[in-house]
């Protein structure tokens, strides 16, 4: 076997995240690509699979792309994305989301770990933090091979509505964040610059608290304004970059669901924060001396990371 | 003003098409892009231009995405790509089709006429011919910057069957079609290429009709697994394909819906040649010599048009 | 004449700079490219544009190369990249170094200003500050149409440096500095971060000193290997970068040799510090509040320069 | 050791091309990049890596460039590009040239062979027919992984000047060619298209002619041209583009200087012809039918293979 064979992502969900994170992976031919649904959406799958592998003559990526509701076709991948799940409809309980979900999570992670037992898992299903906890205890998978998204699009957010901002290019802006996703976010601004330059020496306060508040409720925003559905490309976008810095070993310092066992005095939870991705998933995680009020918001945040994880089957 | 002000670039239709569109647009930096639908529609295309947006940090790119229902707002586009339309749903009659989208053509025309008079138009609208004629008519713009857009689509298709079938790179792999799109499409065999080796010698002969056939029924094979909605990556990034050329004035040689007058001898309608695309929009048709049998389907695909051309109100 | 003409750049000068800027400019399809040298080397200057043409078909990019000695070639250029020049030779005195580049500036300059009067200039020949001045008043431009170039440059090779010590990628390291090239910068290692984590945080201070004091001399350091010649892919890159937030509207904050009059407590002299690049040119200079010490560090800086330009002729 | 280890591509020779190869690579990310050079030339060759890996930060790639002399440096490369070689200088004959080429692939070639036993090797150094048969024997490798390049390169010249004969996009421009380098190059002029339509349609055929002249003198155009030296870019870029077909696995159809055994007629010599390259190297030797004239020329450059051949000690 040549040490050339092109390297295998699987993406579970064939939704209008998955699909869009099957495209942009092909599009940076970091590899052939696996689209997978369940059986009644086997067609669709296959339809959106061929289509994006028509784009490629004109976008002139190879890659093969294929749609499949069988699991054997996900066989020996290298990495899995799994965007699988059901959003929270109205009149639905959260208990009935959480439960829901992980019966999906519980699944896949048992398909993924029977036909791909050495592959790295990227999860974005919501509620993330608990879903990444349940697929690394149910696929058995070393902790630094199942790893969670949810800081790299927050921070893609903070940095949109900065460069907005300050009319600047999106490129010079960095921003930070910890913790869960969503209202739970921890945003270190401090540790947030355009072009190097601290936010909070060129944004006024009360400002910069309007862009925290709207980075905390942007999955938010998005869904009410769609008015059926919820944000698809900057989530793509966040996943491809995570695998991107995995399976071309690029040791990048990116915002992580991560497992932790003491890291932040938090032990057995998994939450959002700086990793170093690399060839062996989560190489590292970055502990930050945290202010008494980060601590807080933090501790906060796990908390309600175990909250979710107390209504676990 | 500078003379690097960013270009403009209206995509008229949020749809999946129109939506994807804009993304690659983005994706390439060619410039800003307004995303436009009507009133009822306006708050998910401001949702899909977000969430656009918003990939933006991770994705690397700095071009502004705004979504709209004012037409105001694409005020001096250099270049405005139609997408909008109704799709022929079951029942509907192939001349109520024709007339609900013409009118939606009539009325994009008129407001790009109006505020974007040195604009290029490149139409994906169906049945495209027509309304590419009818955007041409209302808008009143010279020939050269009213485009229609289908060999680009219908020749990937084309190419990734061939490189399926070869087991080939799909960037070696070129194709070149005639005529109108899908059933009417005149495939040239003889000017298509694996690596510059003619495809006749190369597949055997119901090989390579099967995959012609495939290719002139390649949007309906989309319909058919998608059951609800057609194929929207491969088209977007067909009309990508076409702006660059324009935008950057590559002078590519592409498969473009023209404006004939006398070119293969047929006056007054809009028809699939081959066009060279540059800063000039077409800069020339190129004239081929066609075989008897090209001739006759080229004729037949001419008439096709001409059918639905006397549909139109 | 259409929107779309493509953008032109000049790059005087055909040494290894010139010539690496103009391939990365085409790789970029940025425009077309003029690579301009005196009559003696006019043959080896089109040599080497057509050598770069040669790759356009391989490395996929429409771009137009040319090589002259005549500056009628360059006429209507958008930007005009200075890298011609001397460099310091052994036994020369740094008057005659600075004496023989003013005046290859002057020439330069006026040729710029009879064929390109609308042109943006970028400055690269050393030293930096001093030949950007002359050139400014040369040209007769306005202030934010001439830039030099050495700060991008300088954080390039910061950033290296982090990335190795810290064995992560690039993509993650922001570096800053203010003032002179080489000897004279002031690196704000303050404002510098891996992941947006200071970097006091994260390396020692005697190795973070080091890699300072590395930087510092980054340019000699390259000298001394290569033996004969000096430094040119990371400075054609550092000018790509400037060029392409110009030409693309960016809003990059990047550090630029700017003119002041008044920033930073200075009047009438070219200094490195962090500014917008924009479709106008440096659209802004950025104010940062200094330390004494970094103030001192800039103050000595500008004397460096001030002592230069009193060698002007 | 996890599946994501970054690949090792090695480039023998730190020359204007050797040293241009190593920087495209680079920027493709395609694996970290070590350039090698004689002892005497360490310090340059240190010089010229270190220099590249600074535009690493600007120009946004993450890739390990570095230089050296010890051949243990490039341990289990998985590519090895041989670039080291003299030219022919003034006087010295073509057996001192050969002979002299010789000696140093039969030293590079062991140690190919002792550091990097599976690893693939493309071979750029003239004679290359010669030369590529002295590695495939000295190292002892399969034929499928000692592949040399003349086509590419051959073939991207005649592209460019056609693309400038018709003033259109290189992008739509195929060639074609059989054989050896040079003045030996078959072109198969019925083979190679502008949009798809035969350039004998298109191009009158004196111009035709002096095209193809112009291609087989294309690198004496260049040497001409520098007056000392020879090109770099182009050949540098189809190194790259052969590189990145076998290191993704596209399964690209371009020409190569492939081992022949009874293809073409011919039998024990590397010659020139179209090839499938993918993660196995030479995965298959396209063979085509030629017509009396095209059999003979490619005879005759075979016999200009043999006679140089016959000169290997």
């Amino acid at each position: 076997m040549s040490q050339f064979k092109r390297k295998k992502i699987s993406v579970i969900g064939s939704g209008f995240t998955g699909a869009t994170t099957a495209f942009l992976l092909a599009q940076k031919e970091l590899g052939d690509v696996v689209l997978v649904d369940i059986p009644q959406m086997e067609n669709p799958t296959k339809g959106k699979a061929l289509d994006m592998l028509e784009a490629g003559p004109v976008q002139g990526f190879d890659a093969n792309i294929t749609g499949t509701s069988n699991y054997e076709d996900t066989a020996e991948s290298d990495i899995v994305v799994i965007t699988a799940g059901i959003a929270r409809k109205p009149g639905m309980s959260r208990d009935d989301l959480v439960q829901t979900n992980q019966k999906i999570m519980k699944s896949v992670a048992q398909e993924i770990a029977k036909y791909s037992p050495n592959s790295y898992i990227i999860v974005l299903t919501n509620p993330v933090d608990a879903m990444t906890y349940t697929v690394f205890k149910e696929s058995g998978f070393p902790k630094n091979r199942v790893i969670g998204q949810s800081g790299v699009l927050d921070t893609a957010r903070f940095r949109t509505f900065i460069a907005q901002e300050l009319n600047l290019s999106v490129k010079d802006i960095t921003g930070f964040v910890l913790g869960g996703h969503g209202d739970d976010m921890v945003p270190l601004v401090r540790y947030s610059y355009a072009g190097g330059i601290p936010l909070e020496t060129l944004i006024p306060k009360d400002r910069l608290d309007a862009i925290v508040e709207r980075t905390r409720k942007g999955g938010g925003e998005i869904v009410n304004l769609l008015g059926n559905g919820s944000a698809y490309y900057a989530p793509a976008a966040s996943l491809v970059e995570m695998v991107e810095a995995i399976l071309k070993d690029q040791r990048r310092v990116l915002p992580s669901i991560a497992y932790l066992e003491g890291e932040y005095g938090f032990d057995g939870i998994y939450l959002g924060v700086p990793t170093i991705l690399g060839a062996n998933g989560i190489e590292k995680i970055i502990e930050l001396d945290l202010t008494e009020k980060e601590k807080a918001e933090l501790s906060k945040s796990a908390d309600s990371v175990r909250n979710v994880m107390n209504i676990l089957a």
